[in-house]
């Protein structure tokens, strides 16, 4: 256990929370109960009243639970472990790790193309592009927010499509992109800026990590240029890589 | 801007280094002079002692810096791009990136392998392994910390020539390793621990990406199982894929 840090910035209790989630991610067992606050309390050398702030805190990020005079328990939540290789899409990149999967479309806007995605989408600068705004969730957990750039002359129905559909994939096979991959990746961590606080459901202080990219069909023409903030207590980015040239 | 949220654990002039630094990573010019204080003061609604905390914070990571007489001023210093492809290596990874590159052995220890990286490194539980911690720097500014698993019956000398040389993949040539390739990356991020603040030089708050991966030889053999802290200020971590399949 770490050392608690005063006049950091960080108040006490976020501090306490951040190493209860910390021990429950590296190895606490699931379903596990957790010490009585006064346990914690002179655990972290902390009062009672921050610990009771930090356990509330996690149970609003699902972290943990209350039961009723049984106590607080820790939820059986694994990191989903999202690929971000070449041909992923958050529907099938999380196959078998959730039940139940879905893409909730917040806004969409057609505008003139800033500098940055027209370079992204090789058009010409102010050529009319569409940004949409979605929320992707498994088993009804919030796990990533994005915002999507599209050639609004190509795919004009892209954000009517993806109200139908909750998915980039399919709406774009109706829109005759049968194929697509991922051309590079970025990715960075930040904390969470209070729309995604709001949209992810985390409390403030929580970490998103930033990936950004530019998806290509097979003729190597930009489909799409996307940002996407996923919870980072929730998610662990994964890359494999088929080691066939070397196991040649 | 984005409003100051209160009573949220996270200390106000925080939030105004966050905001701050935000906004010097998304465009502000380098070597911008920063508003007077008694302007962030009235932009963020705090007061110019919240601000002086937040900018003293801020200098302190090397993103700020105070000209006597003159201001402060935003430093030059853009997020390296760190590839985490297949074959990458810390040092020729940044190439162009920075003048100097340099790695640092922090510790060895040699103990009996706890049971995840007897998996990782595909050995029984229990044999001998090598830990090694070091600390990469880029232009005299710390980049990650890293913390690496070696067989010790294979690589028992990997802590000296370390030492030596300051890099893996030197170390790995002089015991016989020519080549070696990224199996899998993890990629998640969190608050710094206590021990990362120091090695990274990062104020209390500041996020880590940590990277976990196991790095093969040509037969497909582990070498070694590596977790990285990288400062998420300094860093954006870059997956590229080559297109061939698909342009082929």
């Amino acid at each position: 256990m770490k050392a608690l840090q005063r006049r950091t910035g960080i108040a006490l209790w976020r501090q306490v929370a951040d190493q209860i989630r910390q021990s429950v991610l590296t190895g606490l067992a699931a379903n596990e109960r957790l010490p009585a606050e006064a346990e914690l309390a002179s655990r972290f050398g902390v009062n009672r009243h921050t610990v009771r702030s930090a356990i509330a805190a996690l149970e609003k990020e699902g972290i943990l639970r209350a039961e009723q005079g049984r106590g607080t328990f820790l939820n059986d939540r694994k990191r989903l472990r999202y690929p971000i290789g070449q041909r992923t899409r958050f529907s099938s990149g999380l196959q078998d790790q959730a039940r139940t999967r879905s893409g909730r479309l917040l806004s969409s806007e057609t505008l003139p193309a800033p500098p940055h995605i027209a370079k992204a989408l090789s058009l010409p600068s102010g050529a009319p592009v569409i940004k949409l705004s979605t929320l992707s969730t498994a088993d009804a957990v919030p796990i990533s927010a994005a915002t999507s750039w599209f050639d609004a002359s190509r795919f004009g129905e892209i954000a009517s499509l993806y109200a139908k559909t909750g998915s980039i994939t399919a709406s774009l096979v109706r829109l005759g992109v049968e194929d697509y991959t991922r051309k590079s990746t970025g990715v960075e961590a930040r904390h969470a800026s209070n729309e995604d606080l709001d949209l992810l459901a985390l409390s403030p202080g929580a970490i998103v990590l930033l990936t950004r990219g530019i998806d290509i069909d097979p003729a190597g023409r930009p489909v799409l240029y996307g940002e996407s903030r996923f919870a980072a207590d929730r998610v662990e980015l994964v890359i494999e890589n088929q080691a066939a040239e070397t196991l040649a």
